[in-house]
């Protein structure tokens, strides 16, 4: 491990950090909420402090750094910045206790979306726009960002390509462009141009700029933190499917929208896994439709059914985390749906979380291969996507994320089940929280919250909601002693 | 495909079944239940036609059968003798519904234990001989019985290996000698060695000399149906020791029974699957006799929740589905560890069902090499399993299994949950019959049945059952295309 050249790069991240919580100090001055903003300015000093600290640490730093230091990196940012961002809630008292602010914070860089509290119009506006930054910064990526904006000739581009790798969604990290920093940037820019459309489409609506920004920021992030208690309920039906279809297209690989400015219209239509993610979608929006129309009678129209539908759907499968409607009250094969969106998550390249689309193509090709070998054990066959014929170390890869994604899932089922609470509410729990969603079903229902949960299970939900945002990998080389293993 | 060959198979798979029918008669005719005696004897009738109807399209068949034939013809053999099975409890009137008593009797053959009916206790003796003596051929495998007793030296030894691999549970086949045909001898063997001995205790207790045969048999299959309507919940405490250990043994590789017969007893002690499993057996009888103990407060003494801890674990893990005791009421904690041993199972080369350990084992070592080869990615690895090296194939087989697995279940529970249950009921009763084990949570807890379901989930259901008793791959190769091309 070459601890120095890791500590300059925590010195970037603190740096980084240390600048995201600015704003919230002008807001809060502004609004004349005084503990807000010592919180704040308290954690920035602190923020900086670390930041000279790590970068004393990294004095002389030479020498490049390998895959595993490149996972290593990327969990402990992520802690880091999480433990740091926690700190504006506990200080202001606004969040008095550590490990809810904690899981607050890591359910808002994770994009999780799922909160401790039971009333967050009582928070400050400054605390309300750091929940909802953390979701944006967090959906496209903390490292991405430094990626983007740092000068790249210092570092090897190998050693960019595993702290890319090891944050961005998807069981395979493709470049837009031949050099890492210019995707970085391109992928930012697409990420600010879309949030600004949301922004500007929301404001047309019955939200005030504050409310438009931090929801805007949310659904870019597919985080979840509103600014009201009924989340997007009490909203307008535009403002609603406003944020169905924008949660939708948050959901979409980002190099798709690459391809258009491209105009490859052609190869974005042919994407096998947007396809998917339009089947699954349109699919699902259908059934729910008409079999909580005709069976449950919850909504006096078809419009109103269609339109609660459509943006759960949304919200689910974007791993977002919104709600207009509480679904827990919906007929079983509703939520049994619901329960499966949860599970598939969106396109990778996106903000959003979950096993992905893309993934699940690769797991059932992989299926069909099997099934043709055992009839004809004599033929070797590729597996291709999108006519692209993939290695057997993705399709490896994917297997075993399939297999520590299980382990992880039921491992934690148990942990959390300490608490008492139902087998529904436990594994609804974990699995949102894993997938990086945010409600689940019974007591964390999407008019309930996580308040209820014991220490141990916040701290396993807050493991989860990181690995799950990670793709696991990172977080369980970091636990794993052939890391830690000099050879 | 070569039909002829195969119908010379199905023409033995009906004489076998002929064959099993006549005991029901014979017990029938004593206990004069007349319904019951017509019933079986037309069924008699019908498959001995059927034993006739295939021998003759067999005729003058030549040639050998390949992969893809081994895998239909095991498919196939298991929906014919079920189509025939279930004919008793409709001609009798016992099971007036066709679809209920062919759910009934593939709960029977697959080992399940799940069941459409409220009282069993009405049910004729011929019948619940019928119904018990069908877990223990399905336990074993009827075509392996076929294996052990017809004339071997017809069939090509590779066509038997696919039978027998098609059939027989776990990730890997083994052959315990040399030939395939007295390996299936030697299994029967040890099988009917056990089952005597478990009727031999179980007679010692509280329960008439039919009793203790049926419920040997239906421990011995890990199957589950009980000759009462509380299972083993009113019998003696002796009586639910020696079915906790039975149970538990035959959940044990059969292999390592004829190790410990050729005085082996070092290798067996050695094998990493059996530790596994004793592992999970300990650890879960431990964390739910102390958590039900000090939190529940269900029963008075530390000895009954030891005693329903054991039994309930024991029976869940290897799939058998006896109760003494609604689980259903147990804490969160103790009702999440009985749902994880559904996922488990036990041995492979065991009657019973689920991923089994030796699958979990593979998977783990299969996702620690994937670990270890992102950190570093130039070393090759290769998985051992008792020091042995496992073939990659195998290993991407198990991924694949676990792939078609949760594909399998989570698609399942949806067809499920048009019929309106809880998420939770219709999660577990998919697991349930998926993994073979019988009762699940809820509205099919282990004091309620399968009765309440509409036709749909309940053909869902007896897919799921063959498809986890066969291990998944050779009912998805019938279903699929490239098995039915032309090449």
């Amino acid at each position: 491990m070459n601890y120095k050249v890791m500590c300059r790069f925590f010195s970037m991240v603190c740096l980084a950090e240390t600048v995201f919580l600015l704003p919230p100090i002008g807001i809060s001055i502004f609004d004349g909420t005084h503990a807000s903003t010592l919180g704040f300015a308290i954690t920035v000093a602190i923020s900086a402090l670390l930041c000279i600290f790590f970068k004393l640490l990294s004095n002389n730093a030479t020498g490049t750094l390998y895959a595993k230091e490149g996972f290593v990196c990327v969990s402990a940012s992520w802690i880091l910045i999480s433990l740091v961002g926690c700190l504006p809630f506990v200080i202001s008292g606004e969040i008095p206790h550590f490990v809810d602010a904690l899981f607050e914070i890591v359910s808002g860089f994770t994009t999780t979306g799922a909160s401790i509290l039971s009333d967050v119009e009582s928070l400050s506006r400054a605390a309300l726009y750091w929940r909802s930054f953390s979701h944006w910064v967090g959906g496209m990526g903390v490292l991405v960002f430094l990626l983007a904006i740092a000068p790249g000739e210092k570092r090897s581009s190998g050693f960019t390509m595993h702290l890319f790798r090891a944050e961005s969604p998807g069981p395979e990290v493709g470049k837009l462009v031949p050099k890492m920093r210019q995707t970085a940037l391109f992928l930012y820019v697409i990420y600010i141009v879309l949030t600004i459309l949301n922004f500007i489409f929301l404001s047309f609506g019955d939200m005030d700029a504050f409310e438009a920004f931090c929801t805007a920021l949310g659904t870019a992030g597919t985080g979840g933190f509103g600014v009201k208690n009924d989340s997007i309920a009490s909203y307008s039906p535009y403002i609603q499917y406003v944020t169905t279809v924008f949660m939708l297209l948050f959901g979409v690989n980002f190099s798709c929208y690459y391809l258009l400015l491209l105009k490859q219209v052609k190869a974005v239509l042919r994407d096998e896994e947007l396809r998917l993610y339009v089947g699954i979608v349109v699919s699902s929006i259908l059934v729910i439709t008409l079999h909580t129309f005709f069976t449950a009678h919850m909504y006096s129209t078809f419009e109103e059914t269609f339109r609660h539908a459509a943006f759960q759907v949304a919200s689910v499968i974007s791993t977002t985390g919104y709600s207009t409607t509480n679904f827990d009250m919906w007929p079983s094969v509703s939520k049994g749906i619901l329960m499966l969106l949860m599970f598939t998550g969106a396109c990778a390249g996106s903000t959003c979380g979950g096993i992905k689309c893309g993934r699940i193509l690769l797991l059932f090709k992989s299926l069909r291969r099997n099934i043709h070998q055992l009839v004809h054990p004599q033929q070797v066959q590729v597996i291709r996507v999108n006519g692209n014929a993939m290695g057997e170390k993705v399709v490896a890869n994917t297997n075993a994320y399939l297999s520590a994604y299980m382990i992880i899932l039921l491992v934690s089922f148990i942990l959390v089940s300490f608490d008492g609470f139902s087998l529904m509410t436990n594994f609804s729990a974990v699995l949102s929280c894993f997938n990086n969603i945010g409600p689940g079903f019974e007591a964390v229902g999407p008019m309930e919250n996580f308040g209820g949960f014991g220490v141990l299970s916040k701290i396993v939900l807050i493991f989860d909601m990181l690995a799950g945002r990670l793709e696991i990998f990172p977080m369980l080389l970091t636990f794993s002693r052939s890391v830690w293993k000099r050879n």
